[in-house]
C-alpha cells in the first residue's frame, strides 16, 4: 500500500469523526510515518491486521469527503484566498488562517 | 419542542452523514414545517414516538458540528465574504458562492 498523504487534510477535517483507536493509528502510519510492521509488532498484532484497519480509516475519510465534500469547498476557498493575496489583499491571509483553523 | 430552525444550516453541512429515514423527518418537521402530530398519524406512530425521532437528529446534527466545526468556520470565512464585498471586490460574491454550494 503506498501511503497518500493528501489524506492528511482529510485527517485534519474529519479525524472527529473516527474512534481513538482510528485516530492513533493514523497518526502512527501517516503522520510518525511508521511502516505496519513497526505498528504491528508492538501490539502484538500482524502486519496484515494492521494493514487491513488502516485500508478501513482510509476508506472512512474518503467515504465522509464524497458525503461532505469540506475539502473540495475548502480547496476552492482558498483559490479565492490566493487570488485575494496576489491583489495585495491582506483579507487572503485572514481566510487562509480561517480554512487552516 | 421549539423548532430551531437554525439548524437548517448544520443539516445542509452534516445531512448527508444522515440516514435516508433521519433526513426524511428532519424535512418534514423543518423544510416542510409540518407539526409532529402531522408526521405522526400517516404513519401510524404516536407524536411522542416522532418526538424522540427528530430529537435524535437535532442531537446528531449538534454533536458533528461539535466534532468538526464546519458551520463555525463557514461564518468566519462569510464575515471575510461580507468584507470583501463591503470593498466592492467581486471575490467577495464569488467567496460566498463557495460557502453556499
Amino acid at each position: 500500500m503506498e501511503k497518500d498523504f493528501a489524506l492528511i487534510e482529510l485527517f485534519d477535517i474529519y479525524g472527529g469523526l473516527l474512534t481513538d483507536r482510528q485516530r492513533e493509528l493514523f497518526a502512527s502510519y501517516y503522520l510518525f510515518d511508521l511502516s505496519l510492521k513497526e505498528i504491528a509488532e508492538p501490539e502484538g498484532k500482524t502486519r496484515q491486521n494492521v494493514y487491513e484497519q488502516v485500508k478501513k480509516v482510509k476508506a472512512k475519510l474518503l467515504e465522509y469527503e464524497s458525503l461532505l465534500h469540506v475539502k473540495t469547498k475548502n480547496q476552492a476557498a482558498l483559490s479565492v484566498a490566493d487570488q485575494l493575496s496576489a491583489q495585495g489583499n491582506p483579507l487572503g491571509d485572514k481566510l487562509k488562517e480561517i480554512l487552516s483553523r
